[in-house]
């Protein structure tokens, strides 16, 4: 048996980044920028007013000195003139300061007078204006690449003038689910079968990490038919099957594979659930072989598949974000394999958050897999602790999964 | 003035789920449920075997007990049989077990032996069967109404046999840029001018959150162009404006509104970045009118927009999501505004996470804000405090913004 950690760093060492495409600004929202993207715009363009007010000379508006009004400068249409002695000109948030003047009279400091205002609260120079690239100027940097695009990095690239975007182009998954005893949600179900439903959680894992999942038809439990399946996975970024491996003395998905040429590492990982995982390469493609049981399948992707999957889809590889919480009950030893405990979260009285393991843990519950919060992390060999100790959890909540 | 907790709850009050709308199992994921997910299978569908071994007699598989292999059942191919008296059935985690036995002998505890196979493990009765229905059973509510659809719900609906949910269809935002002064990226930029951002954003946070945006055309700064935009968002679910309101002495989206019948409030919120905010409704639309500036604007969506939408969307209204962290520097005693500092955070040596605010807090600095990592709240009249003090925060990443 190998560690989690080992078999995180073999398979993440494989794994690049997926090329680039353009796509218009207004699909770049969750999408990883393929390259820096450089403002094309100084923001603001000019010095402009930060208030509404008057654009005044400073050393000229002290208190009860009287200015001529020789215009308005609204947002969108700037003071052709110039402010001579003695003049000011109406202007709002986000005009260009006219020539001429340096300081901005704010609108509740100035009385309206006949031809003009007169000054209510002297005024210092540069007063109430943002400087001409205050926020970012034209060649610059605004956003780096690799980064997952924010609603708030889409709104910077749009005033950098940026119409489209460069990302990473979803990287494109095959999910293989195998088995005589599975079908389709609302299809006729086997005797002695179930509905497949690990093939549609992973799609959907996929495709909320940022990936295109295409379901793969299911294949039957003969070597043949999955070669099949591997021919229809031809081109993809990545393929997962979930079940076929580890069944009684048969590894059905890594027979049928090899006879399409797969290059296999097959591991038995010190985990639970989970433990048999198939590793390997059909030609350039990556080939994650998931356990069959649905927690097991869910628990082995986020270790496993998803840090592949962030890095093929641009992101720098990283450690799954771990918080802390105290365990509701007393947690046993653990023996040599991880241990990963389907459990709730809540808030206590005090404002603790405690992790309730639910007291099943059978890697065939669904139902709790789908209710749970968090997995309590149970490292190998972990000493028993008490009702109320620390222990490290993975928030499912963290991971939008 | 009023608070931002009233101004938050009078908006609130006042929203309601839109309807359901029927989508493939395929396409819910990250959907809002709009009614209980009812299973139509019973999950294991029978008892089934837990492990790969052999069904056999609990009371005959005593240590050195011999075992005739009368056949094997595979998941999928249940067998027709009955394990009789010294008999035994070869089988597979998740095959249902065969009438007449009552337990599962591990393959790793059994020798093959010619015809049959000799027990080295006396067996427990029910040892390594899965109970009809342990996971869930035809009826039962596997997954409530109003939850946002995680893989792992997706993975037990299509268990449960589903291939279609009823979710809430996604709200329908028109979300209207106003300004003379503005163009979109990529157009040409009036003289004065700046590209338009703040609608690019908002429609990005309105996605984010589940909601279908439209970007309205931008309406010039004249009351029968801001009249018309209203006259295309006819039918939506929610109407966000930006900028336009409270310029000089003019709230021009106000008066544009007013002549398509707007029943306007009009708050000035005890709030910074922000203050000025329209509420309203145009008809049946809700009208939630934003200000110009690209970080008040992004702030006040946050509060207020967000909130809304997500009760629009399905769920149950929820406060925004507070973090704590400790300021790297010193924070000044606030005044009456809510302050809301643009931060970034990072972890010191000791693990603890610190909040560090931008030097500038400038409401026109969009970089600053997409750089930010999340906000730090100042609470209308909070003390100084030094570096190092506890502070609350709203962590982006958090929000998935």
């Amino acid at each position: 048996m190998i560690s989690v950690e080992e078999a995180s760093a073999r398979i993440l060492a494989t794994f690049t980044p997926v090329g680039a495409e353009t796509v218009a600004l207004a699909e770049a929202a969750g999408r990883i920028s393929a390259a820096p993207v450089i403002a094309r715009t100084t923001q603001p363009p000019a010095d402009v007013s930060a208030m509404d007010g008057f654009a005044v000379r400073a050393e000229e508006a002290r208190d009860g000195a009287a200015l001529r009004l020789i215009g308005s400068a609204p947002a969108g249409h700037p003071f052709a003139g110039s402010v001579g002695a003695g003049e000011t000109v109406r202007i709002f948030t986000g005009s260009f300061i006219p020539a001429g003047a340096d300081a901005v009279l704010l609108q509740e400091d100035a009385d309206a007078e006949e031809g003009g205002v007169r000054v209510r609260e002297t005024v210092r120079p540069g007063q109430h204006i943002r400087r001409q690239g205050q926020d970012f100027a034209a060649g610059e940097a605004v956003i780096a690449a690799g980064r997952r695009l924010s609603p708030r990095d889409i709104g910077l690239a749009a005033a950098a003038d940026h119409p489209w975007l460069l990302v990473h182009r979803r990287p494109r998954v095959a999910v293989l689910a195998t088995g005589d005893e599975i079908a389709l949600p609302g299809e006729p179900i086997p005797p002695g079968g179930i509905v497949s439903s690990n093939a549609h959680a992973l799609a959907a894992m996929v495709a909320a990490l940022g990936g295109a999942p295409s379901v793969l038809p299911i294949a039957a439990d003969d070597t043949e038919a999955i070669g099949r399946a591997a021919d229809a996975a031809r081109g993809f970024d990545l393929l997962l099957t979930t079940g076929g491996i580890s069944v009684g003395a048969h590894d059905l998905v890594q027979e049928g594979l090899a006879r399409r040429g797969l290059a296999v590492d097959f591991w038995k990982i010190a985990m639970r659930p989970g433990k048999p995982l198939m590793f390997g390469r059909l030609g350039e493609m990556p080939v994650l072989g998931l356990p069959g049981n649905p927690v097991a399948a869910f628990v082995c992707a986020l270790l496993f598949a998803r840090p592949a999957l962030l890095r093929l889809a641009g992101l720098a590889a990283a450690p799954l974000p771990i918080s802390r919480a105290e365990t509701a009950t007393a947690l046993g030893a653990n023996d040599r394999r991880f241990a990963f405990l389907r459990a709730r979260l809540e808030e206590d009285a005090a404002g603790r958050l405690v992790a309730a393991a639910f007291a099943i843990q059978d890697s065939a519950m669904q139902a709790v897999l789908a209710r749970a919060d968090a997995l309590i992390l149970r490292p190998p060999h972990a000493p028993a602790v008490a009702a109320g100790a620390a222990v490290e959890i993975v928030r499912f909540d963290r991971l939008g999964l």
